[in-house]
């Protein structure tokens, strides 16, 4: 997903509004997908559920102009070498990834790097809770998809796209509302605690 | 700590090597304990221990140049709201703050937030790990200290700082080598893993 700037998301706040009203809900599926997932954290930390935030956008800063405070004049986007958003829930380390698509028929992966592939890897590997959030924009239904699952498929076949039939029957469905907008954290104890919850 | 853009820290990485020689030890002791600790991180992943990862400095992107790619030509630093490393070790969340200082007697306080007290706060409450890695430059040693200390600590005496003394008697010494430059997962494990060591 395309990391946007700090300063934008800021602006994206009042867009979350806006996407709750039927006229601007498609207007820009990307950017509301990545402001109701940010609303959606902000709500379970007010609710005191869990702390999960997202990772600021990594600048790569080449000039500050001090003469009026520190202005940066010259500073380029970097690829996030990890994921978006982690924190802690329920005692574990929460790491997640999220992604949409316009498809009916696939999520491609293309825009998962190696990197995140492999952060997610180790996530696993300490112990912690690491998945994809995947919103099927042509559905209008958002899934919770274990990261190891995403990365076997990227794995055996890399720079492919997983059917979306597939994350339909692997993943979790997100149920979603208007507070919380997504249902994330009973999405995870559906996947992650279910014995805990019997 | 004062948070350093991602082009400048890559520059550190040269900075780290000279800062084994005494010579320039004690050029610049904040910036070569912040990379002594992203290097002792960079250690802990490709020894497959733990992944522990600093937050990107969040930047308040105002204007951007696309004409040649995407140059951003107006931005601003931002203060971080929540700490500057977090990842997870031995199945647990762990979230800290580096601090340091020049003083014999104390830890100014001043430049920790109400934000990352509050972060803090929420992390414990979850079942994170949470601390602080001091360095005492005056001392040449740096300690773990529990954020649950420097929180009653905080919001007793407000803007306060801590004495050396008391990080000292609170605190769990990190031990200093060359790899990892600091032990940091060994003063976790002591911290918070004593009963299943022993």
């Amino acid at each position: 997903m395309i990391k946007y700037p700090n300063g934008k998301q800021m602006n994206f706040q009042s867009e979350s509004k806006k996407s709750k009203n039927k006229d601007t809900i498609y207007k820009n599926r990307g950017m509301d997908f990545e402001n109701d997932i940010n609303i959606s954290l902000e709500y379970f930390d007010g609710a005191g559920l869990a702390i999960i935030t997202k990772r600021p956008t990594p600048i790569n800063v080449v000039r500050v102009d001090y003469t009026h405070g520190a202005k940066i004049i010259d500073a380029y986007f970097e690829k996030q070498s990890t994921t978006d958003y982690n924190g802690v829930y329920r005692g574990k380390y929460i790491d997640f990834e999220a992604k949409n698509t316009k498809s009916k028929t696939s999520l491609p992966l293309h825009n998962i790097t190696p990197h995140q592939i492999s952060h997610l890897e180790k996530v696993i590997k300490y112990g912690g809770i690491a998945f994809f959030v995947i919103s099927l924009e042509s559905i209008d239904k958002v899934y919770l998809l274990d990261a190891s699952y995403v990365i076997s498929f990227y794995k055996s076949k890399e720079r492919a796209s997983i059917p979306v039939s597939e994350i339909i029957e692997n993943g979790i469905e997100i149920k979603q509302g208007y507070m919380p907008r997504y249902q994330i954290l009973e999405a995870i104890d559906e996947a992650y605690f279910h014995e805990e919850n019997n």
